[in-house]
């Protein structure tokens, strides 16, 4: 009947939120139920996504643009965008209760960036149509939408990591703007009246505010040791200034700066992802309260296991049976057809454990013609290529092809020894296409089969290929602390790379404002004089033009993310600044650049360091304590485990597929089960799950007590970053 | 009697090396106690160092020298020199027990080095007798004398800290390098045969070698944007190999370096220091055994109040009679005449509390003429001149000053208003003079007293009264914990400053024998023609000329320190490197500037890093858990502390003097003590000495397990770096 419908409908609800972390008042209500599971639907998310990636990609097509198009055109796209937006928020409302709605700053947000985009819109348009000039300045919010969306949980975790430290930054960062003003005063008072010129004959230090400039670049190394040399090659004695000046500020400031930034994250990711912890645990809860039965009087409520695999069903339809019965039987420890809330609880954890379902499958040429293939030569030839031998001289034979590229081309005997390596490859494919059966093979070498003997594309194959020397690295032992733990920062980087993609976009939006035009870049072909300045006079004779960076521009949203990459390496920024866009337009553009270093440079990218930091010392302190899980261990008990020598955990082969399938070498070894189980690679836990782990292992599995909700609650600490700012 | 007189030596010595840290296995007899005594003299010690200073500076005046001495001059003082270490050697062997000296490896490393160096020092003057050509190739092991002296345990324990995090930075450095191959081979592919050219005009990207340099360059950002600009100027879309290139060897493969290091630092310098606790526990108790009596039949062993204040007076001779009954009311806490073991384990600690003892002066004024100066205007100036608005007024007239000095200076009011300032300054002297007895206040002000008209001179005043704005921040409770910290760093930054000499003496003898002579710096007035290529027609375009770095050179010791920390700091590196020192000599030479890159930078500058965030993270824990000691709470109890609002514990007033009076504002309050202690500032304590007192914390009191000893048990871990490496 309905009612029970919807109770697993809750329940199940409560169990997906609780597998990926999602933190939402929805209303219980059986309509508002089936409207939040539609919502978490993976299409509309998808969609979400897509739409979110094309209002960005606007840029690329707005003026100024690298492909333009007409306004009514992207003004169109824009529109269907915010349409899109809209309806989802709207989806989003009828599925929570409705204070919540109106408490959560982030709906909001979202609700006011979406208005004052229609605005632009409509002022823009009609400022074009009277043909007056306009300014989009709308662009810059569309990537506060990627933070303020329900989906980005993660990206607000880091937005609010770093709000959460500004404040100990800020107190750094003027202590660490007092000592570059009081070094600016020595300097001016030691150095300002003894006639010093730099290179291009102009005084040397005679300004106070040029002083705090360069030696404001001169923390960042970028003008080193140019700064220094008038004033050394005066008298060697200056050198001590500049000496003790590097070594207070550049590196102890900005270590400083890291261990701020490194400490603030520690302490409040570590306190998120307690409450995530808690919170997880507490809607696990809320589930087993809705399909909780009394099996006796006054027994402990339990979950039967008829619910159990009906809620599971809901949850993950695509789930095996065999893999859910694995589940329940970890569950159900002792066989008793249901189970109590400690168990249930971790029902979220072990659906989030990926398990690879191991089926064997005979090769086509076996059904074909079974006795050649049996035969005693094609048995050994089997054995042959699957042997640990075989990749190691194949690997061998990459490296040596590795060598003879870096060797001189011009050489014929090299050149054709190319010929040579491609025969080999060939012959590698079609023996393994020989041992394996063709779908294990084409979802293991989808990238190597695109062979072609156009020599340009054989470059990028071999590109390919030499990747796959990173196996034989992995393969030795010592590097596998370091492996892992570049892979498990692979997921946050992504976290960091939207966070980055943020602050770019708003900077790119800027800047292409302010900068547009003003530098062009000529193609090498061009024998336009212009060519030679940059297209702008100003820039005659400066070191911008001379050392070729007319393409490093604010002319389009491309050429944008490229010179704020640069300028996040810092290097050669005050060439950038200097002769740069500070000549075409004005000494306060400068304003611009420091406020994106620090930003960027002072904020983000050491909380990117400290994440690395925070990454390594987890794999450090987990590598002691054993975390398998309950289910690795019941795997192992229940024999299904695959043989480790059948199944090397290492990163090519866990890379390649998930649905791993054995294949045609099932036939060497017919002595085990046609099932098998495997537990996907440990590796690539993230850092955030194994501090989950740490936790939960802190937690007492009997405490089951409400807690706060780390998003909604209002909490001081976690509330929006971006509305209570603004 | 003698045996009385030998236990009490015995146990001085042993409290004395308590207090200091020292781990010397020396000799009990009589002799050999007094021998070492006299060792641990300090007068020995500042000769030492002061010949170890001599004798590194040498280089100033040997060939090739900043100043040029004869070589019999520079020989005769070597000589000199060696002749002092070996007394030293000499003398150490006699106390400390036979087999001890000879397994100790860092005896053995001086007596080699003093072997090698006279070995060198005969060839050399017999070559140059004979008028060949000689190198004075012992001058690199000059710097390991510093390592390898008693005296050098906190040098040791940096070197051992880096020797322990070798292996894993080798294995980190080792995929490092890896992922930079992986990378030029696929530049080499994507752009070595697409015709693009540099700046110069030169090939881009065609040999392997020249690309792999590039790349490593690229890691330390020195060349970014350049290197990529050909190839981006060609296709936007070669931008992307270079981001991707940075995001993982320049950012990630960074960071990594950094975990690994701290990660290690953190691990062996936890443990060095727990070791030490234990050992000085362990000396205490010795110390006790020696002067222990039974005072009752059966009862705990004790020590006498008598023996322990002969005890103190020998151990710390110039400690005041006060002081001493302090300490002793602080250990004997339930006064009965006699201390136990655990409490006389504490006196190594309570002697190295720094106590500040403040007696009252009159001041001379009241003593000529009392009536005027206990005159109610003359008491009224002096309460305004000690109330604390008056430093702030004068902090405010410092800071004007200071605004108006970054003004433009041809401006003739602001020129004049220095004269208003100066007038200012010196009536603050007048009247602090007045207020203050004359012995306080030149301890204190002996900087502001050197005024003088002439203008220079004042510039320099001025400056060093910039630096008084220091005490304004500091007075602002949020800047404490950052200056508390990076106070505390400073100790530190010795040892560093020590590694870093050390490290920087063997690159620069080796760099001037190198590269000596190849390239000439020209005075700014000089005229001759090959000033525009610093002397080597070889360098005629080069950037390096261009750049006007000629001064950066290794034709003297000096240039060759300045040089290297300019290759610290790594920006423009590839331009001393590529047009300057490989031009002139070999492109070979690039190994030795990456060899300096990877040992200076990737090593020993992360070992500082990790310095610094350690010492914030403990300074962080240390403001949470209190770690006052008995000590104390002892001054309170006795009411003999200061009051806090006589003496501010702030920074400047700290630094100023220790021996702190508080001279003639005693008129003023004139119910206090005539004797009062104070404990020096809390903020001068090392990071050392805080994870120190966080493991005393740990360890039970009654805990007296004999321990390892750090230096000399032949542990794996801690044996000699030289050493064991040579």
């Amino acid at each position: 009947n309905s009612s029970v419908t919807n109770d697993f409908n809750l329940a199940a609800i409560y169990v997906s939120d609780a597998q990926y972390n999602r933190n939402v008042y929805f209303d219980t209500s059986p309509q508002a139920v089936r409207l939040y599971m539609l919502y978490n639907h993976w299409a509309l998310k998808v969609l979400l996504y897509f739409f979110m990636l094309v209002n960005l990609s606007l840029a690329i097509f707005e003026d100024p643009a690298v492909y333009p198009l007409p306004i009514w055109a992207t003004m169109l796209v824009e529109i269907l965008c915010l349409l899109i937006f809209t309806i989802r928020v709207i989806h989003y409302a009828k599925v929570i209760l409705r204070d919540k709605f109106w408490k959560d700053p982030k709906n909001i947000c979202i609700i006011v960036i979406l208005t004052l985009t229609l605005v632009d819109m409509i002022i823009y348009g009609a400022l074009k149509a009277a043909n007056y000039y306009g300014v989009r300045w709308s662009r810059v919010l569309r990537p506060l939408l990627l933070v303020n969306v329900t989906e980005g949980r993660q990206l607000r975790r880091a937005f609010r990591s770093i709000r959460n430290a500004l404040p100990q930054i800020f107190y750094v960062f003027l202590l660490f703007m007092f000592s570059i003003l009081i070094f600016a005063l020595m300097a001016l008072k030691l150095l300002g009246k003894r006639g010093l010129t730099n290179i291009n004959g102009t005084p040397y230090f005679t300004s106070y505010l040029e002083i705090m400039f360069d030696l404001y670049v001169l923390v960042t190394t970028a003008n080193s040791p140019d700064v220094m040399m008038p004033a050394y090659n005066a008298n060697f004695f200056f050198a001590v200034f500049f000496i003790v000046y590097i070594l207070i500020n550049t590196y102890i400031f900005m270590s400083v700066f890291l261990a701020v930034v490194y400490n603030n994250y520690k302490k409040y990711l570590k306190e998120e992802v307690r409450q995530l912890v808690r919170a997880k645990r507490h809607k696990m809860v809320r589930a087993f309260g809705v399909l909780q039965e009394q099996r006796e009087e006054g027994g402990e409520p339990v979950v039967t296991q008829a619910s159990w695999n009906q809620l599971v069903r809901l949850v993950q339809p695509n789930l095996s049976n065999a893999h859910r019965e694995l589940l329940w039987s970890v569950s159900d420890d002792k066989n008793q057809g249901a189970i109590g809330k400690v168990a249930f609880v971790q029902l979220a954890d072990l659906l989030n454990i990926e398990i690879i379902t191991i089926k064997s499958r005979p090769h086509p040429l076996q059904s074909l013609c079974p006795s050649l293939y049996q035969s005693a030569p094609s048995k050994l030839l089997c054995q042959l290529v699957q042997h640990r031998a075989f990749v190691m001289v194949y690997d061998l034979i990459i490296l040596v092809n590795a060598v003879f590229i870096g060797l001189d081309e011009e050489n014929p005997m090299i050149a054709n020894s190319e010929w040579v390596f491609l025969a080999l490859y060939i012959l590698e494919i079609l023996l393994k296409l020989y041992v394996f059966e063709p779908r294990v093979f084409f979802s293991k070498h989808s990238f190597w089969n695109c062979l072609n003997p156009h020599r340009q594309i054989l470059d990028i194959v071999f590109i390919l290929r030499v990747l796959r020397l990173i196996r034989v690295v992995d393969s030795i032992k010592r590097f596998r602390t370091i492996i892992n733990t570049l892979i498990r920062i692979g997921p946050a980087i992504l976290t960091f790379g939207q966070l980055i993609i943020v602050v770019y976009y708003i900077f790119a939006m800027v800047g292409m404002e302010l900068f547009k035009g003003k530098v062009t870049f000529y193609e090498q072909s061009s024998t336009d004089p212009a060519k030679a300045y940059c297209g702008n006079p100003l820039l005659n004779g400066t070191d911008f033009a001379k050392l070729n960076y007319c393409k490093n521009n604010f002319n389009d949203v491309v050429s944008s993310f490229i010179l704020l990459v640069e300028l996040t390496v810092v290097n050669q920024w005050h060439d950038i600044l200097y002769s740069g866009f500070a000549t075409v337009t004005h000494i306060s553009a400068r304003i611009f650049f420091v406020l994106f270093h620090v930003i960027v440079v002072i904020v983000i990218l050491n909380i990117f360091v400290a994440f690395v930091l925070e990454a390594f010392f987890v794999e450090y302190s987990v590598d002691k304590s054993d975390l398998q899980t309950s289910l690795e261990r019941k795997i192992e008990e229940l024999e299904l485990a695959v043989a480790q020598e059948m199944m090397e955990d290492n990163l090519v082969n866990a890379m390649e597929t998930i649905d791993n399938d054995l294949g045609g070498s099932q036939s060497a070894k017919p002595n085990l089960p046609s099932l098998m189980f495997k537990i996907a690679s440990k590796r690539y836990r993230t850092v955030d799950a194994l501090l989950q782990r740490i936790f939960e292992a802190d937690l007492d599995p009997e405490d089951f007590a409400e807690n706060d909700d780390p998003e909604a609650t209002g909490n001081e600490n976690f509330a929006n970053p971006l509305f209570s700012h603004a």
